[in-house]
């Protein structure tokens, strides 16, 4: 028999044996597992030193490539990660919340990073803020890669979706990561890991993986690593709390499972498509994974009046469920993770034996159909329905399996208060058509939540369900949920990264950012700024431009024109009555069109396109009469793959008493190389 | 002699005797202080029910202005302030860093929130995320308070700032404060409490104050509930790791003692004003409060050829140091908090004894003016010079008092890695007037430091300071220095808030966020929008204006109009070789004025300015003949103090296929009234 492989400080090693790990379908061995002989202190250096150096000398875009090909590469490997999979006893639907969820994320990180961050290496968060009258000493944050590595302990309910969805984000931001699954399914992480390994797609040291226990791995984290763990809240309670952890101030992440709720709006009575709607998603909360996934409704809430027929058309359609083989194609539940697993939750289902009765479902007994009922650990699906709507075990014992639980509730403030009793959750859903209960129910209780799902008609054809996180989304909840964060987009990729608020001229600050910002020196002597392309571009680079009078002819046949004769420009008496301009002024749209009618350069050049603008403020009104000038430098450069890449220009028009009347960014596409 | 009182459940309260304080500088007893009869759980439900309810019903502006007025109150009561504060061993100069100080990030924090938040009581952050091809399933994050209180754990040194810079951005995201001082200098805390409490400017329940011990509050938090603490770093482990903490996933926040460093440059050699400029805020670092400050510097890393003459210039300025009574002008530094905190440092100095050398100052001695040396807790300001660099005393220990470490460095590898020894500053600052070297040393030394000041020629007559935290810019930092991040502006709000994933169709999004997003319905039926003040405006109001075919004479008249004779707009043949366009197209700013055209409503009424633009994508070419049409919806409604209010419209030119040719945000002031 194969002891599972751990991969650290560059290589594979495992001991002669290690504990037993059954298939969750069949009760056979499908491995064993130990992580002795791992030193885990050398792990981690080895990642610190190899793995960070490396990934911290790419750019944010370079680093999204290297995910991208990641998750290309997995795809092409799908099937072999399916099969594998059936042990854990999922089925191919299952699988795929999995794996190809866990290809997904890897994915979309790499296009968002690509979309949403410069091609730098570090990252320049907000607007610098002037910290003195004359503007000569700046605040700006700025944010740089952690020299730690990610360390990630995980859950056995999604062996690849698990270690992923926390990979991209650290790959991104430029920080190694140590994988740590469960040992129950672990082997389909150690193979997910292993295609990666064996492609050599990322820097040696950016990845490592660790089979079986964790040893003394906590002792060993410094105070530029990280820690996140997906599981149990006690678990997460013990690294919390772990000394060295709480000593170094590791960054720490949990996320825990809690007992999400489902809300069925008042709305919704049997026989609208919402009703429909609501007894679908829950059926199918319960059945995907057999009910193991921490975002799993627990708690499902419904008009008091409507419980019944809810428990009714749930109870019809969970009899058509076929628990048995999941590699069967008529399977629709497959088995739980292990037998241990069925033991827990049959423990939970006591727990809840004074709070609930069994409306669906029989703990003991469940017809299988392609397997061994005993020897794999299959179970019902179990329906519970709450006697009194405030006993605590209905909001606090989550049975980690296909149970849920049917609690009437009493009008919108009821709802709130119930949900609530969670103390915390990933995840709720609320199925209605009346916006107004579904504004109450999200505001009521977004405190206690990490994502708030409202299915209606409009939603329900596009709704990607109430039990999956999404990477641009947060994934995480307070309280009870563990209080954590994981993805949200780049909020997952900056967790990996320090802020420090860097105070200084700005010629230092420009210096360290590698942006321009107003203060710094400007580049005036040179060519205009249009001929250059991205080769010879700098920051600083300037062309000022102007002046040129705005009489009261322009702006009339401005008006005449472009049909824009609003009275602040065509009408002085009334113009006079304005609070803001007290008199006829220039149209904003003149003065931006007068500002790049002195900047542009007319020739084909370079630069090829003006593709937008941000933060335009009119500052000051410019009046008949007044003289513009315009003064354009090159603030960054954001080289793109191919053959051009993006620069933003700062532009500012000021009068002829130097008054700023706008200052915007100019957005362009310029090219790499340009031969006059 | 009076005991502290405690305000806790809307009234003052102490019990009949407490532990002994000591003026810092004459040793008298200044007041008794205990927290027994605290009810610390009926006082938290007092805040969560009482404080926070009434915080919750307000919007953030007009939390702002109570935040602005309880600054302009206690900077009406400042003398009072100062003349208790001299009890703590503060000069004027000193009371003024802690009491102004705190005024200005109260009065700071007012401002800013009226500038960057919504006059609502949600925070929608960032652009709503299309989660489906067609549109109809989006996801955006929303911002609410946390239903709980702000517990703060508060240091002796700062008593007022110290709470304030806590409260500002709690008050402001909605959520009550419990503030826990420091009884060393508890009584000043408590004296600018009850100036703010006995005016009654902050709704009852909003700020409450524990005079004395924390007795079981820990036991009490839940998972609503924040934790923030200064203070030690073991002090910060045990409040971390506290069961109830850790099992209810208490958002906490530290910030504790590091050993932070300054850089000098290697250009700034004796003579520069460099080389002034350092030393000057070494001395200064050292003495103010006493050194009794987080982020004082107690590593002052200098060239190694400079050691000796960075040496003599700070033992000359230290020399002129006046140590004495610090009611007396012409004292320079005052005493230390308490004859414990002297004891502490002289421990501490011990500590160093075989890294360094002292090489100014006599610990066990110093002359003091006006007060009696051994009664007050007076200590000599201490300069040290290492032996060996990498002595990790050097960077652990850390004598909390006028004491700083000369460090010899070799190159910039070097310093940077002998900051790194330091595991987790504060604050860092680099004096050089060479932009390489600071660039090079902030990146390095980035992921260790919450905080890095460069000080040049530039940025000297209006930096604020190695040691002062703004409110602007994020407090706190890695590892030793606590893992924690304080203000940072908006950051420091959103901390007390909980962020939701909302996952919803545009109507149920809108409906819960108050804000427009596309897809949301539209109302096309009524008046045009700029006809509408506030009072009648809402959001989805829209007009739809067009279609205007642009021509080829359009398009050469702007450019003849304007000067911009952009090739892509004039020129056929070179247009035809654009990348982007293959052939003439118009120009964006014709677009944007011919938009205008459209959709103005140009007579006097309550639309009375376009102050901006945001967000300005062309993302297909309109071509000469092409046809535009414009579609501006109402998108979000800020009504601001007075007779106008911020009105954000989405902005959506298409042409005759339906491909959007531009989008964008135009801004605009609305009158809250109109009589047409």
């Amino acid at each position: 028999m194969t002891v599972l492989r751990s991969y650290v400080e560059g290589r594979w090693q495992a001991p002669d044996s290690g504990a037993p790990v059954y298939d969750a379908v069949t009760g056979d061995l499908v491995a064993e597992v130990s992580s002795d002989g791992v030193d885990f202190g050398a792990a981690l250096a080895y990642g610190r030193d190899t793995g960070g150096s490396a990934l911290r000398k790419l750019t944010f875009h370079q680093r999204a490539e290297l995910v991208k090909e990641a998750g290309q590469l997995l795809r092409k490997h799908r099937d072999e990660l399916y099969e594998l999979s059936y042990r854990t006893g999922a089925t191919l639907y299952d699988s795929k919340f999995d794996i190809d969820g866990g290809i997904g994320v890897l994915l979309s990180y790499a296009s968002k990073a690509k979309r949403e961050l410069p091609n730098d290496k570090v990252f320049v968060e907000g607007l610098p803020e002037q910290l003195g009258k004359e503007g000569e000493f700046l605040g700006q944050h700025l944010l740089t890669p952690r020299h730690g590595v990610a360390v990630q302990v995980n859950a056995f309910n999604f062996p690849v979706w698990g270690p992923l969805e926390k990979l991209a984000p650290a790959l991104i931001a430029g920080v190694p990561s140590l994988i740590k699954p469960a040992s129950q399914t672990g082997y389909l992480t150690a193979l997910m890991v292993e295609i990666i390994i064996d492609a050599q797609v990322l820097p040696e040291g950016a990845l490592q993986l660790v089979s079986g226990g964790a040893g003394d791995l906590l002792e060993h984290l410094t105070e530029q690593d990280l820690l996140s763990f997906t599981g149990s809240a006690s678990t997460a309670s013990r690294l919390r709390s772990h000394p060295n952890v709480v000593a170094r101030s590791v960054r720490f992440n949990a996320e825990a499972d809690s007992l999400n709720m489902s809300v069925l709006g008042p709305d919704a009575t049997p026989g609208t498509p919402a009703f429909d709607r609501y007894v679908r998603q829950l059926v199918i909360e319960m059945t995907v994974k057999a009910g193991q996934k921490c975002t799993a409704i627990r708690r499902a809430f419904v008009p008091a009046a409507l419980t019944e027929s809810v428990a009714e058309a749930v109870r019809e359609e969970l009899a058509k469920v076929v628990v048995g083989n999941p590699a069967d194609k008529a399977t629709r539940m497959g088995a739980l993770a292990s037998l241990d697993q069925r033991e827990e939750v049959r423990r939970s289902l006591k727990a809840l034996e004074d709070a609930a009765t069994v409306v669906f479902g029989d703990p003991e007994h469940v017809n299988v159909q392609g397997a061994d009922a005993e020897r794999g650990a299959f179970l019902s699906p179990i329906l519970l329905r709450a006697h009194d709507t405030r006993r605590p075990e209905l909001h606090e014992v989550e049975a980690f399996g296909p149970v849920s639980t049917l609690i009437g509730y009493d009008g919108t403030q009821d709802v709130i208060e119930l949900a609530a009793l969670g103390k915390g959750s990933l995840v709720g859903s609320i199925v209605t058509e009346d916006p107004a209960f579904a504004r109450d129910v999200i505001l009521g209780t977004a405190p206690w939540h990490g994502r708030i799902l409202v299915l209606d008609d409009d939603a329900a054809p596009e709704s990607t369900g109430h039990g999956s996180p999404l990477p641009m989304l947060v994934h995480g909840g307070p309280g009870r949920a563990g209080g954590g964060e994981e993805m949200g987009g780049m909020r997952g990729v900056f967790h990996h990264m320090q802020r420090t608020a860097i105070q200084a001229s700005p010629r230092m600050l420009a210096a360290a950012s590698g942006r321009w910002v107003k203060g710094a020196p400007r580049n005036l002597d040179d060519a205009h700024p249009f001929t250059k392309p991205l080769s010879r571009l700098r920051i600083g680079d300037t062309i000022h431009a102007g002046p040129r009078t705005v009489t009261l002819d322009d702006i009339a046949h401005f008006a005449e024109f472009t049909g824009d004769t609003f009275y602040a420009h065509t009408d002085e008496e009334a113009a006079a009555k304005n609070p803001f301009f007290g008199g006829r002024v220039a149209h904003g749209y003149l003065i931006l069109s007068f500002a790049a009618g002195l900047f542009v350069k007319p020739e084909f050049g370079p630069v090829l396109a003006n593709y937008g603008i941000d933060n335009l403020r009119f500052t000051t009104p410019l009046k008949p009469g007044d003289e513009m000038t315009v003064t354009l430098t090159c603030k960054q450069i954001s080289p793109r793959a191919g053959d051009y890449g993006e620069v933003r220009w700062d532009a500012e028009v000021t009068n002829q008493d130097g008054a700023v009347v706008a200052s915007y960014d100019v957005l362009t596409m310029v090219a790499k190389e340009w031969n006059a």
